[in-house]
């Protein structure tokens, strides 16, 4: 398995960038983050001033995960596959907050458990316990890898100019906690956290179940594919080659919440420097989200309090990026409208 | 001068709210800070589930400050005029920001100091200079107060379903600074910000200010009306009046920055419990800003650095609150979509 080359985004659109923000009608860098994402979007682009994204694409990978059936979660695994067709139905938050967002959203079932519609997509059906065993074969990790990357590039292909990775599947935020302690070498009990609302006791096995899965795999930890493989599952091994293929393909992506950012951890190993095509969309309440995201030195821009997954935190975090874009694009410069810079210089 | 009753946003369509969030496909409290906003809106209009906003309104209020020709901003007093045109051309962030999220602006005159185009709601040609006199007379402060009061109405009247404050004014900061640490009883050096970005020699002159004018007027600290003459400023008072109005008409509305929200502390003192018609748009990086906040017990929705006013903190919180409407209204339910519950129940 090999990855094209990721390059750096372009330095001299972002210099522009910066240039341009000093020129707009008002106070040098009173648009605070707004003025570094347009600055980011420019590089991605290699223009200045950028372009308004035509197309955003939510990808949503559903996947289950044999530990679910451990008491890790407060939902029963049919939920994946009930979730799954709530989307596809539109009934999902993700449709609601993507349609507002101005994106499309697609689901991708990679490893649900269930007997019907197989899809092209499809790596097994549910990755392993990881309390107790490998989540995949290292080649069904590679097979999961790639079809991540296919849909980047499908997406890229049809016209995406803008990603978000989501994800949907009882059980992933175990996994995706696993991995991030592996990564960063967090102790599980400072990395587990509720997921979709656990109790006290379900909070333990799940520490537990974390604690097994890094201690069985810990000669891999620092082996991407074969950490996705003893400790992830299926659907985190697809968004990792789809998050690295994002940034080969140049496309700007906005990370959701922990297990998204788990699998983009994992991406960064296996592509080094991809996370300069990617931002934090929100900051989830999960531990091990705040411990990948400062091992990617990633700062979210939205903080509402969201701990639903499914690319949600990154599609409310899509209209300031949108803003972004728009006032670097569309706002006035000083010339232009008259306006007097500071101290009175005609034009700053 | 006499405000109608404010009443309590509504009890029932709160808990109507609260108990329709738990049965849509997600974990409950999964959505976070949008759960409590589309609680607050259903309650602002009595109705779960809530209408997305047909009509968002920006009004932004322009004045000058005698002040501000003691060295106490970045830019000169034209900037003002010279902002007003620049929104009514369209090239302000605020005019980008308003499109995106679907929000008309209007901008008001309110005292700017500029000869041309006197305006049907210009109380006078710039406020006092509050650090050695008072900015308005008690009646100008009366008549101001009145301005903003109509201008609430006007636009209710015309079908406004949520309105936005901005301010465009050199110098404001200063005086919205007074109020805050008058209302509060801060110490001007904690109290007292870089507003558009001034150096240290300007920010000890604005230290002074603030100071000098909270001595001057320490018998009005407690007397809202007394306060905005003695320290405010004409657009602040009118301010005071549209945020208490909005919520006399019962109508939510979305505090801005510094400026807007000092207003609002004052504007609580005229009509106590209007806050809870009102949210706090953004966080901005002025001291007084948040100890504004914590007064009216009010928790920012997006912080973003900004620091530029006009509104734009208030228009970027928009889209979230707009999400929070939509969530709440379109989800589907676990009985509409098949979902299972926690523990596996058909319906939570």
């Amino acid at each position: 398995m090999e990855f094209g080359e990721v390059a750096v985004p372009d330095g001299r659109a972002a210099a522009a960038a910066r240039r341009r923000q000093d020129t707009l009608t008002k106070p040098g860098g009173a648009l605070g983050r707004l003025e570094d994402l347009s600055v980011w979007v420019s590089a991605c682009q290699g223009n200045c001033p950028p372009t308004q994204f035509a197309q955003a694409r939510i990808v949503v990978f559903a996947g289950d995960h044999g530990v679910a059936r451990h008491g890790v979660s407060a939902y029963p695994t049919e939920v994946t596959a009930q979730m799954v067709d709530n989307i596809e139905a539109g009934g999902a938050a993700i449709n609601v907050l993507a349609e507002l967002a101005g994106a499309g959203v697609r689901v991708v079932d990679i490893a649900v458990d269930r007997d019907t519609e197989s899809s092209p997509y499809r790596v097994r059906r549910s990755s392993g316990n990881i309390a107790v065993q490998d989540a995949l074969s290292t080649d069904e990790a590679i097979a999961a890898i790639e079809i991540g990357r296919r849909i980047a590039d499908e997406e890229v292909d049809a016209g995406a100019d803008l990603l978000i990775a989501g994800d949907m599947g009882i059980g992933n935020t175990t996994a995706a906690t696993a991995l991030v302690a592996a990564v960063t070498g967090t102790e599980p009990v400072a990395a587990v956290g509720r997921g979709t609302g656990i109790d006290d006791a379900a909070w333990s096995r799940k520490t537990a179940a974390v604690r097994d899965a890094l201690y069985r795999s810990r000669a891999v930890h620092a082996d991407p594919v074969g950490l996705l493989a003893a400790c992830g599952g299926a659907d985190l091994a697809a968004i990792a080659g789809f998050c690295a293929q994002s940034a080969v393909r140049r496309t700007p992506l906005l990370l959701d919440g922990l297990v998204i950012t788990a699998a983009a951890l994992v991406a960064e190993q296996l592509v080094p420097g991809a996370r300069l095509w990617w931002q934090a969309g929100h900051r989830s309440p999960e531990p091990a989200h705040a411990l990948a995201l400062a091992h990617l030195d990633l700062d979210p821009i939205i903080d509402v309090g969201l701990r639903l997954g499914e690319g949600t935190g990154a599609a409310m975090a899509l209209p300031v990026v949108r803003a972004a874009v728009a006032t670097l694009s569309s706002m006035a410069t000083f010339t232009d409208a008259g306006v007097s810079g500071p101290d009175g210089t005609s034009a700053p």
